[in-house]
């Protein structure tokens, strides 16, 4: 094992995939990285394969003792951790702490909470430490040749860390928004723009890195639908759906999860190869994380993120299979049904309602960041976020493009909704959207998020919302007071409501 | 004042009016109820009002003193508290300790989150006292003439407060299940069936409390998106649509909240008496308690909740008021609607969509309440709740008496929607609430609750749901494997993807 004193550009603890694929990505792009892990065997393990086969091993340092790891590291030293999220964070930060010393940067690169993110900053900061939370998004394949990186802290770390995380990021053509995948081990992409930026101070990064997992969570609920529809309405086969992602991806909704559909809905099972793997996979999806953090975080805020909340409800809906298969032989559904006709054009009906659902979506998730910045004191750049999210993720899409335009012509864009690209294709979208939900409501099919992204389009553009009835009813039962149409805000009135059939209370 | 050593049955602490309210209650029904404000003017003005007008003024009895307050009641001591929930009730707690003596019962009448009534009866059970966190519902009315009482916390404790929470609490007829409300001050009832029963240990009771307003939010949201439906597709008026609820409340939907919406339709305007007072409240409402941790908890314990969050989002979105005005302008709806014909039909249909989605809202309630009892290990009665808030309380309606005949029937009913009563409802309906759901959906009315209640539905009887291509889709960028419907759960699989035109990751 080398053991070169002082010379490493970065050091990185934790090498779990993530981990490896972060070092690796670090060392093609010429930094030295010192490497350590809890575990030694697998520190030794990493080093043995790098040796073995990646063209920038030379660059990657091994350390089985944590001091001497830290004083490989040129200062003020830059450690990444990439270790469990929660107390496996708090555990390992503290066990390198003692090495440390003043002004050194520990960056937290794991799925963090941004409230532990921002609990982390302050009490760093207090012992004289910088600290900054990033999300890293794109998986291991991310990762390994180009994660959506979103650091959040202090400018002046920030600017220490900049040239290599800036470095390592996916990059994008800065015209088109396109992703540039052109790369292989020892040989990175050094042009284009890259996929990251300063997001602002404390949990910043963290919390964008959470909305964009909460948008994740509705992409692909969107694209279930979309596919429940076409299974259960028009009876398509997997392969036949697979044409139609296939088509989509050539359009406006070009994006990552469409493309990986269209590969998924072909894919031949491998226990049944006259079968499609599709039509094998156990319907039943998890929900315990960033979605359900997202959700929550919008109930806090007070934003109406409905469709993100479908999308985990969706989730929590599956798992509850046996149930479900109980029920589907008692609770009937619709009788009589009229056969559906036009198969090519309700295809492109689903395709609007898809495309209008995502922008509701999508304008929910930077709505809940616009008010998480006024709770957190943050100072977000909304185009920037949507830019970071071109490459290297999940979510990437064409579509991101529009939204970093969108917010370069307009900043201070109340809705996204709003912007004239965005209005527009929801002008056009909107008949066949409606008529898409309507007939899933009147055939049975569940479609929740493409329902409740609707009831958000709807119900932002009215402009008189049936919660007057609401706010009387609160002032009936609870004297909790309501505000006039007529009136200033702020003032409050009560009326003392007829207790029917009761005896009135006097006092 | 009076000052009477050990003659009161149970004190009080806190005299807003809830706290006036429960005290004139226990005092109607026989009990010496001592009193004490943490402000003493406020006490002393109570006791003055109540000896010059309540006819069981002898049996209040107030202190200035906390000592003196304290020792004025019968051993073991049984003190409620009713002041502002959160860091007052521990403060309040905290100042009363010092008096009380071991085994002396402590009641929370607050609307405590059940996680700090879980931390408060365990540091309390410590000290040597015992801890009840009682749900209260029924607003001021219900804690003066008879609120719906939902206690938590040993069983040793609710047997020394029972006799007094079963003589206070409304009662409800036994064999019909209808409140009986003939009562005046000093004149109580003292036959029929209490609204009160052991929940459980611990926050049982505040969790139950905290469901019931859940189910609050979304009875009221469903009640605002049928008014919406005959306001806007009918165009009634608000003396017309009083009329229809005043019908309703005479058949299945008979309810404490579809009685006050028949009244409240009717209200003259006090500023403008030729209107109609609901079209001059505003359409803002706010949301920052109970419904929304009801939200956040069905989301930590995963189950579909999302009516309910829907009714939380539905406020969320009508506080955006001039967001929703100036979009209004700008965001287009539904062109070239056809003319709605068949107003008596569709206002039948309108109440075929209220009445099934309620039945699938409180499905989800106590869809919860039944993962709950798991997580914090208690042995939750759900036809005993059910019957708890058939009187006193916000909620209360003819409908819970069918729910508790269900529960009756079969205790491991494992989803409402499966009780034949609400089955045969559900089928009943459900062409009449589709038709309902989808003229909104192609009209441009937001019904996210009528909606997201219809997807649950729709969900729920879907034995194959499209989480299978989600959860291939998640294996293909993570990696994170799925089980199949040929195999034993617990069974995990994992495809090599092909990554179509990016280099593959040979570690």
């Amino acid at each position: 094992m080398n053991d070169r004193t002082t010379t490493s550009d970065i050091g990185l603890i934790g090498l779990a995939v993530m981990g490896q694929n972060l070092v690796l990505n670090m060392a093609d792009h010429g930094f030295t990285v010192s490497v350590y892990n809890r575990t030694t065997s697998k520190m030794e393990d990493f080093i043995a394969r790098c040796q073995a086969g990646e063209p920038s091993a030379e660059r990657v340092i091994g350390h089985a003792d944590l001091g001497a790891f830290v004083r490989s590291i040129k200062r003020p030293r830059k450690i990444v951790f990439l270790v469990k999220a929660g107390a496996g964070t708090d555990a390992a930060i503290a066990g390198c702490l003692p090495h440390l010393e003043s002004g050194d940067i520990i960056i937290d690169g794991g799925n963090a909470n941004w409230n532990d993110t921002i609990r982390r900053e302050k009490e760093l900061r207090a012992k004289g430490f910088e600290f900054i939370g990033s999300g890293v998004s794109g998986g291991e394949l991310g990762a390994r040749f180009g994660p959506s990186l979103m650091p959040g802290g202090s400018k002046k770390a920030w600017k220490s860390l900049e040239p290599i995380w800036r470095a390592i990021a996916a990059k994008v053509d800065p015209k088109t928004g396109e992703p540039l995948e052109d790369y292989a081990p020892g040989k990175p992409i050094t042009k284009g723009e890259p996929c990251t930026a300063h997001i602002g101070a404390g949990g910043a990064g963290h919390y964008v890195k959470m909305v964009h997992n909460g948008i994740e969570y509705i992409d692909m609920q969107l694209i279930c639908e979309a596919y429940m529809l076409m299974k259960t309405l028009l009876g398509m086969k997997p392969d036949k759906m697979s044409k139609v992602f296939e088509d989509w991806n050539a359009g406006d909704l070009d994006s990552y999860l469409i493309q990986i559909t269209a590969d998924i809905l072909q894919q031949r099972d491998p226990a049944r190869p006259k079968k499609f793997l599709v039509d094998s996979v156990l319907d039943t999806a998890g929900q315990k994380g960033t979605g359900k953090w997202t959700s929550v975080s919008a109930l806090d805020l007070g934003i109406p993120a409905n469709a993100i909340a479908e999308a985990v409800f969706a989730r929590c809906l599956s798992a509850l299979k046996e149930e479900r298969v109980a029920a589907s032989k008692k609770l009937k559904g619709p009788k009589d049904l009229k056969e559906i006709r036009g198969k090519k054009q309700l295809i492109e009906s689903i395709h609007s309602a898809l495309y209008c659902s995502k922008i509701c979506a999508y304008a929910q998730g930077f709505q809940l960041m616009a008010e998480a910045q006024k709770e957190y004191d943050w100072k977000l750049d909304f185009g920037a976020i949507a830019q970071i999210w071109r490459g290297g993720c999940i979510i990437r899409a064409r579509f991101l493009q529009k939204i970093t335009e969108a917010y370069a012509a307009d900043a201070e864009l109340p809705n996204l909704m709003l912007a004239p690209y965005f209005r527009k294709a929801l002008h056009k979208g909107q008949d066949a959207w409606r008529k898409v939900v309507s007939l899933a409501v009147r055939h049975g099919v569940p479609v929740p998020a493409f329902g409740s992204a609707l009831a958000y389009y709807d119900g932002y553009r009215t402009a008189v919302l049936p919660a007057n009835l609401l706010q009387a009813q609160r002032d009936y039962f609870g004297a909790h007071t309501y505000e006039r149409t007529d009136e200033p805000r702020g003032k409050y009135f009560h009326v003392d409501w007829p207790e029917k059939d009761r005896p009135q209370l006097e006092m």
